[in-house]
Parts: structure tokens; C-alpha cells; sequence
């Protein structure tokens, strides 16, 4: 590509996709037989030109295929993976208490290393190009992304139990790191709750982040009981508590949120930063939670709502496009209307909503010139998919993440035709079974917190 | 294998799988490394011996992967794959009156037969060995049925509106079919619903299914709404209809049931036929209904609850496997208790729960010696579906109906890694496409029934 001869060629060019794209007013918008020309990572145009003549070092045949921006996971805790299926049908309590929280106390950077390669694998397969990650040991995991090609916003979680430390750690973490494997990777400070840490510790995060221009990563109001017992200790509730503590005026990623109550509305109405709430609809119904994310209350607010999966070990799964379809069939139960969050509005949430959430509104979930070259090629030709009456329905309703043929980031593939090309499942398997006896062991007796909210 | 010499030889020897079985006490189990022996269409032996000499027609190894009975999906519209995404974000009525029934007038023999094969092509790819189907032009579907390899139990669908002419219909449909396709079709009887079936055609189908020993099949109770309605209209429920008729002390299949009330449940417990219900709880979201089939009632009744799809044009999809997945979820979430529809309770609805529903429960089912060949091997080795610390979960929670590699009916291959054996997708959906313009017209202003319940 730098010699004289290919100065003028394009990086890759994929031919004869229909095209997702926003309109003007940000709409769900698809263009036919489109061509899409990459160039430094970036996209350099979407066109209906022919661009037959046009030299590219790779091109990609993409007939009958969508192309779509990829889809960013806008909260997980990647390295958990190690952990799916450890805590099956338990309240949150217990599976904190009694399980992941003493098995977490073992942890090393070897085991984060290997599950984040493993959930790396996951998420490319399933069309995931960007991550929100939040955990421990997070050098490993910048270290996995960037062999692996991926985006990722990352944050080095920490609890006021382990006293100023964790925070300093974190902000070390997030200064040091930002801007890695060729700006694929941004950071952000990641306080792990309100009820883990005090209102000292989150009122010094939202100074940090303040003075480094740093986004904030927390879990809050994850579930009305945390909301419940929130207003019986404080008076207040946990989102009034990010209020108070200054973090409703830095840029904010709220998890989950499925506590957000009535008196929340006026309170997020009135925040100064870019806050965003993040939904994992499959951990709430796993959990037997009463309410979801609040995702209509929210979008009359403007807060983007992005999907995300929460860690395989309450999740399952890091399945972006499962969580985006059962966005839509759980905000159309919940608020009894059918024709609520449609697929429309759910492909807003996997696209512009998502990147948003986690700070790269401007860079990334839309295929248009100037934004990161972050696409996923779609096969809707299976039989589970045809006919297409509906194309956003297809996609949303009957396409699985199986369905995303190719994974691009930053114009680099790392799936080709369900290949991946930058990580060996098998090895990174066979290696995190060799350490899962020493990983899973809770005879010690120790935890890394409790869980009493 | 009729030669002298293959007299003894197997037709199909599966080898180093872990196969899903139930104990003495019907609870799921697994054999590891496991051999499993088909002769003659039927499961002759599940065995950990080592049959290396065993002579056999074929072999599969399925090192690394699960076996388990084929899924059974207990009520679907099949053809309605040809109506995939025709009508998205609508409430139920709007959804019959201004878009199905208008279109379904325009249905030919043609259709019907494409739509089947169509969606027999996405069940075998899905995992699923044999479904139930109520619909129109069944001969159609059973045509296409015996063609393609796979197990049904088949209804010809009616309304009172058609007459005498409709029952009739149904029921000659019912004896001539049954036992058709080397056993693979069994019939039922198909009134559509109590809304649309009156009392004396729902008596008369009760006697003709006494008279000739068929399951009747019928959607009941399909929402809260119905049972509301049938309450302020007749001073009673649906479920209370069907009893009056004599069709709980019939084999009765009853689609959906979300609206299923307390006072039914002493109605039900009171049956003496063999009574199931088929629950596809996506549908159930997306059209926003305010309860789902109540399972953990049903079960202490000892009613089976198989799983379902409904057909696709609701549904978006035939995909058996997320209704499990979705049932163990929703579940979850509507009694409150994470604990409550474990995996191993699921997979039990997705095995010998289904099987019973659709009157199959003693020869499918259940991978045990004299049962039928219905098989499926399940491939665990993905990114999303490592490490295994627990196999129900990681077969329900993790896996996706993607990862069936192979599907196998009466000992026939129907799907080998993948690849389809008996159905050529594409040719389907072009020929499906030509005769499309002419399928979704609703110009004419017909329509074959009006929803008013």
C-alpha cells in the first residue's frame, strides 16, 4: 500500500452489499447494491457507483450480504467467560456471595488474559467490533486487544475497600492505556457501584474524570432491590447518589439500570455530561428481576440506550445481536405495546445508541465517510431468513449472530467467511482448562467484596 | 443392508458423543463417550461399550459433540414462512384482519408446498426432527413432509364459517394421511379456536376424535384478551369451552394458553384425555400480550408443556432451540425465581415433554433403546459456548439451534455438518419469490375469517 505504484489504491473495497446507513435524521436508511471503499481504516465513501476500476489491495464480494456498522457490547466483563455456566439459576446474592465473588479473589492476570482471548473470539464471530469492558487485571486485556484487532473502551474496575488505592490504579490505568493499539483502545475510570463505593471515592472519580476528560463506567441501579435498599440506608437513590457526587456531570456509562425509578427521570433530565445506560435485557430475566432498563422513559430523556451482555458468567453469552432482538420482544412486553421498539428502533440502539454509550459517537456505529471502518457482513440467504418482506425485521427477528459472515475493524478483517483470523479458539481452550482447577477453587474461603445492596 | 452379508450390520453407528438421556426417574442425564446403534429406523442401543467391530452401513464420529433427541415443534403454521416479516409491530387484531386472513385468501396449493419446504429446510437446519402443523392445503404439507425426510403430525385447520365442509375436510385429511410416509406423518384434528369453532362442531370433533382415535390440535386460550372476552360473552373460559365440548377427555394439543386462568386449572386437573399444551413464547413478547403459557401451574398438574414456534409470521422464526432458551427466561422472570425452569427442566420440556405433547411420547423423544432414530448432534467447541462447567446450561443458555451440525430422522441424515440433504434452499425461495406479487396481494379486499375475540 506505500509503495509509489498503490499509492492511489484502496484499502479494501466490498462490492454489491445493501448498505445499512442513517439518514439526515439519524433514521435506519439501506442502500442497494451499494460499494464501500476503505481507506487508512476509515470509510471513504458508501456509493451505487460502479467502482470496478478502481485498485484496491483486497476486495470483497458481498452480494446478497448486509453491511452494517459492527455492534459494540456496551457493558461486559470480557475474562468472565472463564466463568459461564459456573452460577446457574441462583439469585444475585448468592451467585456474587457464594460463588463468583470467592472464585474472583483467584484470579490472575494469566486467567484474564486468556478468558478476554477467549471472549475476544466470541464477540468477533458474533459481529461484535467494540467492547465496553469492565474488570480487574485490565493491562492483559488492552494487551489481548490489541493482538486481536478489536475496539475496546477499557476500564480498571475497582470498590473503596481496597481504600484509594484501586482508584488511583484505575486512573493509572486509564491514562496509561488510552489511545493504545493504534487508538483502538479508549479508557474510562471504572468505580464498580454505588453500593461498593462510598460517596467520597465516586465524588474524587468524577473530579478525575473531569480533569483527565475521561469517561465513567459504573453499574448503578442495577435492580429495584439495589434502588430499594439505596432509599432505606441513604434516603436516596442510587442514582441521585451519582448526582450528589458530581457524575451526572462527566460523561457516564450507567450498567444496567433497571432500578432508574420515576424520580429518577428528573434527576438524569437534568445531568451536564453525556450519560448513557447500558441494557443487558437476558441477565435481568435470568435473575428473575421485576423490571428491565427503562428504555422508553429514557429515549424521552435523550439518553442513549446501548446493548450489551453483561459477563458470560450471568449472561451466558456475550451475543450482542441476542440481545438486541430480545431488547425489542422485552420493551414491547414491558410497556404493553406492540408496535413499541421496533426494528427500526432497535438497530438505532445496536448502531449510533451503542457507540454513543460508550464515548465513540463520533467515530464509530455508522457506515459513513470519515467514521472507523468497523463493518459486519450479513448473510441473510439461509432458509431462517428468506423471504425478506421486512429487511429490519430479518435482521432483528430471524437473524442470529450466526448469520455475520465477515468482521472489520479499523478496515483490518478478523472473521472471514466464520474464520477467524486473528485468534485459535482451540489453544486458548485447551490452556484455560489446564489453569480452571486452580481458577475455580473456593476452598480459601476469601472473597474479593460482598454483595449487600 | 438387505444384502446376505450386511445382514448384521447397523445401519448408523454414532461414536464418541455425550449423549443426552433420562434416568429410571425421567430426569436428563448424560453418558460420555457414549455409542449409539441405529437398526432399522430405531435407536437398538446407547452404549459406552466399544463397537469399533461392529459392521455398520455409515459411521458419524461425534467426538466433542452432544447427541439429543431431535426437538419437536409442538405448534407451528409452517407455510407461513412464505409471510416472514409481513406484518411487524402490530397488536394481534390488526395483525389477522389487515394483513394475514386478507392474504392467506390468496393461498394455492403452490404456496403452501414452497412455504413447507421452506420451512422444513430452516427446522432440519435448526435441529428440529418432527413438528406439529395446523394449517391449510395440508396434503401439500404432507407431501412435502414425506419428500424431505422429516416427522410431523398433521391438521388440517377449520372454522365454523366453512360449514360441515371444514370439519369434514379436516377429518379426511386426518384418516387418509396417517401412517403416511413410513409412519413418519401422524394427523390431528384441527379446529382453529373456540373464538372461531362453535360448541357444536368443537362436540362433534370431540366424538370424531374418540371415534377414531386422533389427537385434536387447537389454539385456546391464546391470550388474556380471549379469555376475557369468552368470559363477558358466554360466562366462560375457553379452557371451560373445550371441556363442555368433551375435548379434554380427548388426546387434546392446546396452542399457547397464556390466557389460562386460576378457575381453569381444577377444569384441567379434572381432564381425563391426554391434554398438553404447546408454549412459543417469542410471540408472545412481540405481540406484547401481558402473560405467558403458565408452566409451573401446568406442571403441577402433571400437563405436559412442549415447545413451539407459531408460525413464522408472528414468530419470525422456527427456531425450537431460542424457544427453549426463551421459555427457561421468561419463566425466570414472570414467577419471580431465578431458581425456578433450570436448564435440565428445559431441556426435559424440549425431550419428552414435546413428545407427549404431539401424542409421540412413547416412540420420540428420548434417545433409549426401541425409540425412534430421531437425532441430533450438537457441536460445543465454539468461542461462545467454552469453557463447559455445566452442560445443561451451556446446551440451553449458550448454544444456539446454529450450532446443530447434524439432524437425523428414522436413522436418515438429513442434515450432515451443516448441509442440508433433501432441500435445495435456494431454489426454493426463487421459485417462492416468483409467486410472491401475486401471494401478499390484498387488493381484493377478502379476507377467510374476521378476528373478533
Amino acid at each position: 500500500m506505500t509503495s509509489p505504484d498503490a499509492k492511489n489504491a484502496a484499502d479494501l473495497i466490498i462490492t454489491g452489499c445493501t448498505a445499512l446507513v442513517h439518514d439526515d435524521h439519524e433514521q435506519i436508511d439501506f442502500v442497494e447494491d451499494a460499494t464501500i471503499v476503505v481507506r487508512d481504516g476509515l470509510i471513504e465513501t458508501v456509493t451505487t457507483d460502479d467502482l470496478a476500476d478502481t485498485p484496491a489491495a483486497e476486495r470483497i464480494d458481498a452480494r446478497g450480504q448486509i453491511a452494517m456498522p459492527g455492534l459494540v457490547n456496551c457493558h461486559t466483563h470480557a475474562p468472565m467467560v472463564a466463568l459461564r455456566g459456573i452460577a446457574e439459576d441462583l439469585p444475585l446474592e448468592e451467585w456474587f456471595n457464594d460463588v463468583i465473588w470467592p472464585i474472583e479473589s483467584n484470579l490472575t492476570d494469566k486467567d484474564v488474559e486468556l478468558g478476554a482471548r477467549l471472549a475476544c473470539a466470541e464477540m468477533i464471530r458474533g459481529g461484535v467490533t467494540c467492547f465496553a469492558d469492565h474488570y480487574f487485571s485490565m493491562d492483559a486485556v488492552a494487551a489481548v486487544v490489541a493482538g486481536c484487532g478489536m475496539r475496546a473502551n477499557l476500564g480498571e474496575a475497582y470498590f473503596s475497600s481496597q481504600g484509594a488505592e484501586g482508584r488511583e490504579r484505575s486512573l493509572d490505568f486509564a491514562l496509561r492505556q488510552r489511545g493504545g493499539a493504534d487508538g483502538r483502545i479508549t479508557t474510562s475510570l471504572a468505580p464498580h457501584a454505588p453500593y461498593t463505593v462510598d460517596d467520597a471515592d465516586l465524588a474524587a472519580t468524577a473530579h478525575l474524570a473531569r480533569e483527565h476528560e475521561l469517561l465513567v463506567h459504573i453499574h448503578a441501579a442495577e435492580n429495584r432491590d439495589q434502588t430499594d435498599t439505596s432509599l432505606a440506608r441513604h434516603g436516596r437513590t442510587p442514582i441521585e447518589i451519582l448526582q450528589g457526587a458530581g457524575l451526572l456531570d462527566v460523561d457516564l456509562l450507567i450498567a444496567h439500570g433497571t432500578g432508574i425509578v420515576e424520580r429518577d427521570l428528573p434527576v438524569l433530565a437534568g445531568a451536564t455530561g453525556r450519560v448513557a445506560v447500558a441494557s443487558a435485557p437476558r441477565g435481568y430475566l435470568k435473575f428473575a428481576w421485576p423490571t428491565t432498563t427503562p428504555v422508553r422513559a429514557l429515549r424521552k430523556l435523550g439518553i442513549p440506550v446501548g446493548l450489551g451482555t453483561d459477563g458470560a458468567a450471568s449472561n451466558s453469552s456475550l451475543d450482542v445481536w441476542d440481545a438486541m432482538a430480545l431488547t425489542a420482544l422485552v420493551q414491547k412486553s414491558t410497556e404493553g405495546d406492540p408496535r413499541w421498539l421496533t426494528a427500526r428502533q432497535a438497530l438505532h440502539h445496536a448502531t449510533l445508541q451503542s457507540a454513543r454509550a460508550v464515548g465513540l459517537g463520533e467515530s464509530v456505529g455508522s457506515l459513513a465517510p470519515g467514521r472507523k471502518a468497523d463493518i459486519i457482513l450479513v448473510d441473510l440467504s439461509g432458509p431462517h431468513t428468506q423471504p425478506v418482506h421486512d429487511l429490519p425485521a430479518a435482521l432483528v427477528h430471524s437473524a442470529r449472530s450466526s448469520d455475520v459472515r465477515t468482521t472489520i475493524v479499523d478496515g483490518r478483517v478478523l472473521m472471514r467467511d466464520r474464520e477467524l483470523q486473528t485468534l485459535d479458539v482451540a489453544g486458548i481452550v485447551d490452556e484455560l482448562g489446564e489453569r480452571m482447577p486452580s481458577l475455580i477453587d473456593r476452598s480459601h474461603g476469601r472473597k474479593i467484596q460482598d454483595y449487600d445492596a
